[in-house]
């Protein structure tokens, strides 16, 4: 056992901070850490202190736990770092409500889903070309790793993490990680195909929100086979549990006969326009939900977040209740939430080996794609450190030269953007959208959210007269 | 002086076979080669043997003028094949009038300009993915040169250069070398500067309909400072002569602007959608014709082109007339046309070095792009081969990122629908074009052009149904 200190920036985003906070809990070999858990929002802190500390307590685990509102003062000593700051401009709202504002402007001038919304990049709270707001401050926060704690491991969890590690690699020298659960979808492929997990030989690759089944064995052989065989015999009656149940999806069947390899996860939402032109559409390519990406079912899924927020902070006031009777699943010993954070953690720390997907410099991991983008692949991680696999076989000539190299060309372009203040990258990106019919258009939605109060950073970085 | 068979393939394009002719015979070193007229139309066939045979003897060149219909007459022992064909599908109109069928078709379903007209490939006769007829001609010209004259050097003429020679090269081990005159353009802003040609150090790289003035020195300094004078100083007051005088039009220079080099030639004319929704934006760009590919110019340039045709023709019936009388300027024997052809030919043959911009293999001549694609560079030539110049300084990261890559990702799209045959391709081609409102649209926009009849076997070649 090794004492770490443990980093949460954006803590009071409460139910994400509890859900790692739990793994902590549960991974003993990480007990007498330190977990700083750091928050602007003062109110929000004391209440995932609180619940923290009852978790810990509740699971009867030995941790450190400190608060702090100061970013400086969570640094110090830090050896991990969990980013999941969601940041945002001036005013009331928060930061998915000035998203949604920003999204409506989007929509007013022709651009349904809002002009972050692009061909390989539909997700709908992953905005990479206006939210200068996020990626400015992600930046300084890893300068601050940078200058305070340079050997930490920054885990960037919050999104555009594409964008974010990226910049931050070409800015600074910290050592940025990029997380995402999406891989964890492979698990809905092989449950329908009634496969057991561990004889399967698989493995994704690619760039974050675009990853892809390339290998797919099962008992020696070719597992694309049986899923042939399921598509030929079971699709037609598959039907979403939920609004993100979209992994076996017409959408995610028709990419896999295109592509020549399944896309796993958050990749089946970031198809081409084809799946996505409207809510009619997308009901017909994701089931009767049309997918999360939507009109409908964003709403009330942050209805549903600011719901369990609510709840949380309530729970955070009444300490009579016990935590593991309200959330019996979550505090369950035998198992860890299925994200990444503390397992990486743990194989670090205590040479525990684990095979994560992570998002790192490419360096030739994918041949095919450029050394200097980061990329989402298969990793060993050991207390020796972070050893990608190879990737075998390689991702389909369609998928690199279709999906990755277009979605990699938008990543340049809002990072150029975001780096260089030049608005004609801005300008460019979106006189090559589908839904732009005119320059003046660009000219006209750009003016309406640069003009935004809470974008006003953006407007200044911009030079936006 | 050596004795060297040059073939012309679609020498029925009388005025450009005429034009290459009257280079061979202003060229002394090139005498008693043998010029191989070929084309399966006979009637023009003889026109254009009888033309040239009045030339040569006006000039008093020596040459052996052949003609032929028969494609493996005219190859058999072939040393250089200038291929000028333009192929069409069953039916009575010619190639460029099928063209424009397949325009209106693609206009009647929403795509101004026709569905081969895309961002970066705006050239109004540079089709490449309706194009079967086109690319499966080419690539059979090209077979029967690997079969009966595998030495010869294959001068691919006729559009589109980029796909045919990428295409050829995948496919044969012909030595096809693409050949594109818009590099000449160059002159027009040396003109306009008032620079002395032979001072200016400067080069031309990219891909075909695709380059940029990377290298522009003048006396020792960097001459585009002069242009950004030019630029702040005379170019609000520049005016088209032609439809096809663009080079320093406000599109060059937004793009300029944009690229950080100037795009030169055809590569003008090939911007984003920004400079040509429509006929009143391409005016603004372009000037008052708004350039030559639009619904006026266009139709306008093939009506010359017919009639400069049908005077040809004429002339050919009149033995009387003397054709240096006619065409004073063409028949100045202290001037080629400015074609890169028979300077190629001579410089290989006769070991007369020229310095030639030719669409060859990249294998790393612009290091940033894949080593499997044909790019246009400026390459020294001589006895002893093609001898690519060093491309310094390189291209910017904008125009590699943002111009070449996803032109090249089309060249691709093109080139793999034309080799498979899957229909999906062009689908997928389609899809991410942004006057695409629904797949729908796609599939009907697309059953419509294979319906039609002059495009019988690319139906077939698609399993259309």
């Amino acid at each position: 056992m090794s004492s770490v200190k443990i980093v949460f920036l954006g803590a009071g985003s409460v139910r994400y901070t509890l859900q790692l906070f739990l793994d902590i809990c549960k991974t003993k070999e990480l007990w007498e850490s330190y977990v700083c858990l750091m928050d602007i929002d003062s109110e929000k802190l004391a209440a995932v202190h609180n619940l923290a500390e009852r978790a810990m307590n509740e699971i009867g685990a030995d941790l450190r736990i400190e608060s702090t509102t100061s970013l400086e003062k969570a640094l110090e000593g830090a050896d991990f770092i969990v980013n999941t700051v969601l940041a945002k401009g001036e005013g009331e709202e928060d930061g998915y409500t000035q998203y949604e504002i920003m999204r409506q402007v989007g929509e007013k001038h022709g651009y349904y889903r809002g002009i972050d919304s692009q061909e390989f990049n539909m997700v709908s709270d992953y905005y990479t070309i206006t939210n200068f707001n996020q990626l400015n401050t992600s930046l300084e926060i890893a300068k601050a790793v940078e200058r305070i704690c340079p050997n930490a491991y920054l885990m960037q969890t919050a999104n555009p993490v594409m964008e974010i590690t990226q910049i931050v690699l070409r800015s600074t020298k910290t050592k940025i990680i990029g997380f995402c659960h999406g891989f964890a979808h492979v698990k809905d492929v092989f449950e329908a195909l009634g496969l057991e997990f561990e004889k399967v030989d698989w493995q994704v690759a690619g760039i974050n929100h675009g990853i892809w089944l390339n290998r797919f064995r099962y008992n020696g052989e070719d597992a694309y086979k049986l899923f042939d065989k399921w598509i030929e015999e079971k699709s037609s009656q598959w039907e979403p549990k939920s609004p993100w149940d979209v992994q076996l999806s017409p959408a995610a069947i028709d990419m896999y006969k295109f592509y020549g390899m399944l896309p796993i996860g958050d990749t089946v939402r970031n198809g081409s326009w084809k799946y996505h032109y409207n809510l009619e559409t997308k009901k017909k390519w994701y089931g009767k939900f049309g997918g999360i990406d939507n009109e409908v079912e964003r709403p009330k899924f942050y209805e549903e977040l600011r719901a369990l927020r609510k709840k949380l902070l309530a729970l955070a006031q009444d300490k009579t209740v016990k935590l593991s009777q309200v959330f019996p699943e979550e505090f369950r010993l035998d198992k860890l939430s299925g994200e990444q954070q503390i397992p990486f953690i743990n194989a670090l720390v205590n040479n525990k080996p684990a095979r994560l997907f992570l998002n790192i410099l490419n360096n030739g991991i994918i041949p095919e794609l450029p050394n200097d983008v980061v990329v989402e692949v298969p990793c060993i991680i050991d207390a020796s450190g972070i050893h990608p696999e190879k990737i075998d076989p390689p991702l389909t000539s369609r998928i690199i030269k279709y999906f990755l190299m277009p979605r990699i060309m938008r990543m340049e372009m809002a990072v150029e953007a975001f780096l260089t203040g030049d608005k004609k990258v801005l300008e460019e990106f979106l006189i090559r959208d589908p839904r732009t019919k005119s320059y003046e258009q660009v000219k006209a939605v750009l003016d309406e959210i640069m003009n935004l109060p809470f974008n006003k950073k953006m407007k200044e970085h911009y030079k936006w007269e």
